[in-house]
């Protein structure tokens, strides 16, 4: 029976062995959430780079440039961190450099995998389709904060779980505690994470409207996978 | 108001600063559980120590040794890894010198902590009331198992959060899961952690009594503290 293991944070990444295995990255607030928006809207490759200095010269070599630190916008750049940015004409057939404060480092930290795929809620559906029709083990990286886990993140994990247990067995405690976290909370996401400390941070920004679009499900039926050092759509490509 | 945090592994130490804390240990299957257990049955102190050379050297000098490796006893040493072997009469007034594969670890590496004290559920209450007199920050630290998180200490974590919470904010999002998953599993922990990775090792070895044994709450009143490199009772001393 193939496995599924939970992650919680890259801090633990030294735990796990990904070269046999199909990671599957989430930072659902709201790296990977922009991302599976982005694909759905268009976007030919999204480029995840480290640094905000990284983004601005592929802004000059003709790339919609990306960035968000510490959930903030940076200034000067095309695209900011809410997915409503990325529902704009000029995402169709586009190149984006983006970094961010964790998401971009978990995917980066996971390029030996078989394959890295983006995960957020918003293509859930697609990601299990896709997983159950291949035959390695899988991993979802949880982006978490700063090095810490976070509650929407292993959440999502949870929800991974929760779609694929009858077909992968639980290769750790971490998937069960997801897996139980998410079947607690899966009827009233937002009520569930009201204290959650990024939830926290993102309502004094005050964008709440971003967090109850990130919690959606299934709504795109894009899987953004790393190819080289850039996204793309295995749907398209 | 003072905070409580989780940590679910000592591999993930280097994101919290525990020298103004409070660092409650939990390793409840069972370094924590038995050294709570020798505790109550008089000991007079327990060396938690690196290796088994160590452990060894110690028992030269009088010491009672107490080892486990992968779940398992080390051979000529008096005591294992079951809260049961220090029910003996040998063990009042002794100095025991015990290393572990995930326990001892924790609570060396939390040395430089205001105090480093032993938590399990057998000293729940004991390790409650004592807090909620002391005007420190409060971080668990969960031992895990082989720097991955486990069900267990975790939910060790979540009856500390829960007991605590009128008094105590929750610092970050692993407070809240930690919390979530006890109120979820609290009225039948055995079921709940039925599936658990560590309850499935314990069960290959046999010892479902000792895991029956190490979930049951505030049966001593014993807290055990680290002063210098030997634990003591801080009720007695």
């Amino acid at each position: 029976m193939k496995q599924i293991d939970v992650c919680f944070t890259p801090d633990l990444l030294h735990l796990h062995t990904v070269e046999n295995t199909i990671v599957v990255v989430a930072d659902v607030f709201r790296a990977t959430s922009c991302m599976v928006t982005a694909f759905a809207y268009g976007v030919n490759s999204i480029t995840p780079v480290a640094t905000i200095e990284e983004c601005r010269q592929l802004q000059e070599r003709g790339y919609l440039a990306a960035a968000e630190r510490n959930a903030r916008k940076v200034d000067g750049f095309e695209l900011d961190n809410s997915p409503f940015t990325y529902m704009d004409e000029r995402i169709q057939g586009a190149n984006v450099a983006m970094t961010t404060t964790n998401g971009t480092l978990a995917i980066t930290k996971s390029r030996s995998a078989v394959k890295v795929l983006v995960g957020s809620f918003l293509n859930l559906d697609a990601i299990v389709r896709y997983l159950k029709t291949d035959g390695y083990d899988v991993m979802v990286l949880c982006a978490g904060w700063k090095g810490r886990v976070n509650l929407e993140d292993t959440l999502f994990a949870g929800a991974l779980v929760d779609r694929l247990k009858d077909s992968y067995a639980m290769a750790e405690d971490s998937a069960i505690m997801a897996w139980r976290l998410y079947a607690q909370g899966k009827d009233n996401l937002i009520g569930y994470m009201s204290n959650a400390s990024h939830i926290r941070r993102l309502q004094r920004l005050g964008i709440q409207k971003d967090i109850a679009y990130c919690l959606q499900h299934d709504l795109y039926d894009v899987i953004p996978v790393l190819r080289g050092s850039a996204l793309v759509n295995m749907d398209v490509k």
